[in-house]
């Protein structure tokens, strides 16, 4: 069941206030907890997450694009011509469509926060979503310009979007050749979002959709490709999304130095019940859902739960999972347990991890994997709940 | 420097004893610490692991094959024709080498059973090798035969050894089509190891190689190539190299309906010092060497070294890491470090845990990943030295 999707609530503001970059952003639905509003960032509750809501998240102002008049710029490093591209110049490529996570590396930041502060905007567990999308393959793209998977020369495929800071500089970002050549990589220039024209929030009319890679590379109002030697050196690229060692101090660091992050690791949330949660005990059990996911196009094979910490373990049943094989496998995985507790008790602190096809698990404490960014927080998911008899 | 390997050693023995179908497996090199004799498990000291030392892990008895003979089946189902190859065939094809680590699913076993007890060899740290493998690609032979990654219908790719039981049935193991198929995927039929032609413990004439896969789909002898829409149904495929959750009953779970273990997860391990061993300090430093590597082709990006339980960790110099990107990366990294010391101290625990290129790092803790068969221990290795002043 959808219970919302922001573009349902979308709706032009009747007057734009002049000096402000963000008076023309799209309205958003009510239930949203906001984080910012210039930029608009926000997640739904987690438990409409598993629902099917759609998380919007920004770093800049949402631009307004026509669709009569947009186009899609194409340049290849050391080539003069530049190809451009209209939106019905794209719709003519293969459609394909595929169903993906969308995650940020910031999801449950807040989390991280409380063990030791962190830099960056406190997301929840829903800085996550999962949809649909329609669109070209980019490899299809690159193919028309001359480039395919044997070129050789190319190490990275950069992004830009047609939104832009005070400063008018895009947001870009890039990711690497081999994904964005890959036939089986997925990484898609997407028209609609499940079966729709894509939201204005979402990047409308094009974004760049790359399956299993960190949400900050899936650029929104995509209006330029660029095929290059070297990364993206934006500071999204360069300075933000990055991983760090816990004991890394962020006054000395040299973020530059390090790899972006790209595919993102195996991760797990109990979205029902919420933390701090009265939970009514039914013959003895508890039922526990959430949803388990790993980058990389890589499958969830188990998800264990436990309330006592870690003495017995539950394997959780799959409510809905995709039928793609890894590496192929996009979307998260939604599961829900039915656990045990024991008669009297009033209180547990319910415990989930999720394993992928690679057998990757997640690592058992924020603590050793604590960074001052708050990036990259798959630690096992804790949630404290009451019980009610 | 290259301490040994097993090839150095290897001999025939003088005479036969027909009645022990190992009796004419090579000699073995005396440094080895056996876990069995037949089939013949050994594992060198971790100390000189990543000195260059070759593991050898057999399931049967290592079979004599005779080059002059040997012969390669090709069977794709359904389909009656049988392609035979020599090994002057295959010589024939592109020449390709790759360096790449082989794991055993059981590797740093041992440490596993110390928490509760599990079945199978008691394997320490160094169910594992690095060597380079010279021979020709799967994707080039299944060609020849008229397979490719767009031939629909097939899901696996089945590898028969000449080795076999008493039974007379042969070490057999799958791999998925994608994998064998993939053209970037690096799967070899390998005739060199090191340069020099395979060792018989080691799979002479020829050994399928897939790297970033977990050694027991690595077919050592390989007499047979089956094209096929199921996966294997031998023991090794279906009963033996799966994960399960940590409550999970050995007496009552069909192993079967598990998917089988392919890509392994990320893993760390110190080598020197050793566990117990006595440490000299040295201006207020002591120095951890060991390796870390990952499955599916991801590159180590980051090893994270502590001697205070987390308090503060240090980031590990790589002493050697090979240039290849993920997820084409196949090769362990060696990593030290050097690690202050507080004065007086007269013992430490160091634990060492890698993080790889899809941001994927090792579990904290064996007990809540430890399982009846005890595969998959990728914890934080942890290792207690007394300290010399």
């Amino acid at each position: 069941m959808r219970i919302g999707n922001i573009s349902e609530e979308e709706s032009k503001h009747a007057l734009h206030n002049m000096d402000d970059p963000y008076s023309s952003d799209p309205q958003r639905h009510k239930v949203l907890e906001m984080h910012t509003e210039k930029p608009f960032n926000a997640e739904p509750p987690s438990s409409l997450l598993i629902e099917n809501f759609y998380t919007p998240k920004n770093h800049l102002p949402v631009p307004e694009v026509d669709p009569e008049t947009y186009e899609l710029e194409i340049e290849i490093e050391g080539r003069t011509e530049i190809k451009t591209l209209r939106l019905e110049d794209l719709k003519k490529l293969p459609k394909h469509t595929i169903s993906t996570t969308l995650m940020c590396a910031g999801n449950r930041r807040r989390e991280m926060n409380k063990v030791k502060e962190v830099k960056g905007l406190s997301w929840s567990l829903s800085a996550v979503g999962n949809a649909t999308w329609t669109g070209v393959r980019l490899v299809d793209v690159l193919k028309s310009v001359g480039i395919d998977d044997t070129t050789q020369g190319f190490h990275h495929v950069h992004f830009g979007g047609l939104d832009s800071d005070t400063a008018n500089n895009p947001y870009t970002a890039s990711i690497p050749f081999y994904k964005a050549l890959d036939k089986h990589g997925d990484v898609l220039l997407a028209y609609e979002m499940n079966g729709e024209p894509i939201p204005r929030d979402h990047g409308f009319p094009i974004r760049a959709i790359v399956p299993g890679t960190v949400g900050a590379r899936n650029v929104k109002w995509l209006g330029r490709i660029f095929v290059a030697k070297d990364e993206c050196d934006s500071h999204w690229q360069q300075k933000d999304y990055k991983g760090v060692s816990p004991s890394a101090d962020a006054s000395t660091i040299d973020l530059s130095k390090l790899p972006s992050i790209q595919e993102l690791p195996v991760i797990s949330a109990i979205c029902k019940p919420a933390n701090g949660e009265s939970v009514v005990v039914k013959d003895g059990h508890i039922t526990v859902k959430g949803y388990a996911w790993s980058g990389g196009g890589k499958k969830i094979i188990r998800v264990d739960v436990t309330v006592d910490g870690g003495k017995e373990w539950h394997v959780a049943d799959f409510d809905h999972q995709e039928n793609a094989e890894p590496p192929h496998h996009w979307s998260w995985t939604l599961w829900s347990a039915r656990i045990p507790v024991a008669q009297g008790q009033k209180t547990v602190e319910i415990w989930a991890k999720a394993i992928d096809s690679s057998y990757n698990t997640q690592p058992d404490t924020i603590d050793n994997i604590w960074n001052f960014r708050g990036f990259l927080n798959n630690a096992y998911h804790r949630v404290k709940v009451n019980l009610k008899p």
